[in-house]
């Protein structure tokens, strides 16, 4: 005898993301790869104020055990907060506070998937999401997506062709990679086929409050008549990631299989995080705090896509991402972002190319960069390190 | 089309425990049925100057994403403290942090277990462990168990007749539910037989610091001679369980899947609650601190043991624990532990019956106590109660 794994186990048995972020682990790159939040805003005086009174007024109760769906308190302005937000009408008995919103993908997979059913994603969509549904070794099925969301006809043509899919990960606002946000239309439209299909829908929206320009547009949960919309926020874009503190808001048949999940898989998130923030949140102003990482993270989007604009060769596009972290570059289809990653690592630059995001592959022209963890300086030295390499490589191609 | 969930749901549509948790949940019962550490004895005026400190050298990489295997620093403890307390040989790259060990055993679950897999362990076994596998659809085997640990002999026969065994769930230090301790042949004599079919062995450790007599033993994992032990550890009952901090401890090849689980499922664990916990270690003693939960939990076994000796009725037995939090109690085989609730609840007593801990059930003549969470009087008083409903139903049975 000798160890024997799950079967599932060979789907992650070598990461090449994972290779190439190795490489970029030097000290003079200027990488554009991660999706960090600015640590400089993060509200680290108040944090202090906030961990001290806590212990100072329930010192026990916040290092003890405590339920698997959350601390009520907190369970409450997280439905205030989406009422107010997202235009939906829910209550705290709807809402399970998760270890960030990555989990909840994790229990989406595990709720939905037996192995050989099928998931549908926009095309293309974020990779953190496509390795936790991976785990249960479904089939995903990619859908087009224009500037306004996915694509309805494509959608349905999908939905009426095959029987064993089970659900729909979206992110309509400011979608990772691409940075593209659903239109309104696009939405009802989106809607009214789940509604025909009852087909549950992973509604993804970590970067929704982030938003530098354009109008406000409610989210899909605030359209969701048959309890089909599944709601996923964080804490980790608005507040902080370090307390890993997201939530996940489903209709109460859903969301009891989220709950059990939390208890098989967990027990629960930290008593004492899920208390310090929803302190924070009594006692300061988590809005007023949010303007102060927009006002930021619009300063370096404007100036990156400036520099963009300078700095790459015809041929280069990107999208103008009306809030978020990210913007998506396309490049001619002669080039290849993974291959050219060698030589942004030679020119101290890095960026996550853009194949990764696919779940079926073969489009390599394509990479992310995040705006929103960089300082100016380094915004303004590292696209143009990029423009370098871009440049070089477009005119090399075109010798050939 | 409607809602479809994985098979694997089907198997977590009622918790006949949830359901009796409920009924105890009145103000004047004194409940020996939860699993909590005594609330009074948390270090809450140490945590207030740790938050504040770490905040203040630290802040914005305490709030920041990090590593999924978790904050060196901590681990570097850890594997100082395997190392003193468990006689192990281990490095900090031979551990990772997770959400308390309930999550380690999740991921046991996910990286070992086909469908109708089999799982091992001891009869009776933690009921947490068993619904974290349960996810996984295997079949679930009991070994049986004597005072000095797993029957090796039947533990031997079960490997050589099966071969779909992919793992062995124990707990080796005041099990839960028993309290048994297994002693040091017993441990010597599973390590063989571990070695001879290269088993892999989870080897569930949350009490073995809370030792009040009686000398201490090596773990498994001191044993592990070709890397098929994986230990998981957690700070829940020596500290705190708030924080939700716990580790896996196991060979590289194996580790490498553990973190690649925490990568998937979420990330990482909170940021701020590692860099808490390594700073409490770095300023404060945690091995007094140790002593300090064991002199209590001490004087609470003794009075909880005392008080029965005098309150039960001839027939029934419980165990002598060691360590640990839990005593467990035989009922004559005429009598059945779950049927009794109605009874202790209407005199206000609770306890978990037994049945719940037999992954096959039909034994029903058992129940747990738990003495670490209730203070003095309330000991007194609770094994009063429940003495007076197993007298009475002990002379019912004997007039039928």
């Amino acid at each position: 005898m000798a160890v024997k794994y799950a079967r599932r186990m060979d789907l992650f048995k070598k990461s090449e993301l994972g290779e190439i972020l190795k490489l970029i682990e030097k000290p003079d790159i200027i990488s554009f790869a991660g999706g960090l939040p600015a640590s400089e805003l993060f509200p680290v005086e108040e944090m202090k104020k906030v961990a001290v009174k806590v212990l100072d007024e329930n010192g026990e109760e916040a290092l003890q055990y405590s339920g698997s769906q959350g601390y009520l308190p907190l369970r409450i302005h997280i439905a205030n907060r989406m009422n107010a937000k997202s235009k939906t009408n829910v209550k705290a008995e709807n809402i399970l506070i998760t270890s960030g919103s990555q989990q909840a993908l994790d229990y989406a997979g595990n709720i939905f998937l037996d192995e050989g059913d099928i998931v549908l994603c926009e095309s293309p969509s974020y990779l953190g999401a496509l390795n936790a549904f991976k785990n249960y070794q479904p089939k995903v099925m990619e859908v087009s997506m224009d500037k306004e969301g996915m694509i309805i006809e494509e959608l349905e043509k999908i939905l009426k062709e095959n029987d064993r899919i089970k659900f729909i990960y979206v992110i309509p606002d400011f979608q990772n990679p691409t940075g593209i946000t659903w239109s309104l239309e696009r939405r009802k439209k989106f809607m009214e086929v789940i509604n025909k299909y009852e087909m549950p829908v992973i509604e993804d929206n970590p970067y929704g409050e982030l938003r530098y320009e354009g109008e406000f547009l409610p989210s899909l949960k605030s359209f969701d008549t048959k309890g089909l919309v599944i709601y996923l926020g964080t804490f980790s874009k608005i507040f902080c990631p370090g307390y890993r503190l997201g939530w996940t808001c489903a209709s109460p048949e859903i969301l009891r299989k989220f709950i059990t999940c939390k208890e098989n898989s967990d027990l629960q998130t930290s008593t004492i995080g899920q208390r310090e923030l929803s302190k924070y949140i009594d006692d300061y102003d988590l809005d007023e705090h949010v303007e102060k990482i927009k006002a930021t993270y619009k300063k370096r989007r404007d100036l990156m896509l400036n520099c963009m604009k300078e700095e790459f060769p015809e041929g280069v596009s990107f999208t103008h991402p009306d809030g978020g972290l990210f913007t998506w570059v396309r490049l001619p289809e002669t080039l290849n972002a993974q291959e050219l990653m060698g030589k942004c690592v030679k020119n101290n630059v890095a960026y996550v190319p853009g194949g990764f995001f696919f779940p079926s592959g073969n489009k390599e022209n394509y990479f992310r960069l995040n705006y929103s963890s960089c300082k100016e300086d380094k915004i303004v030295e590292g696209i143009k390190r990029l423009g370098k390499v871009l440049n070089e490589s477009v005119s090399e191609t075109a010798e050939v």
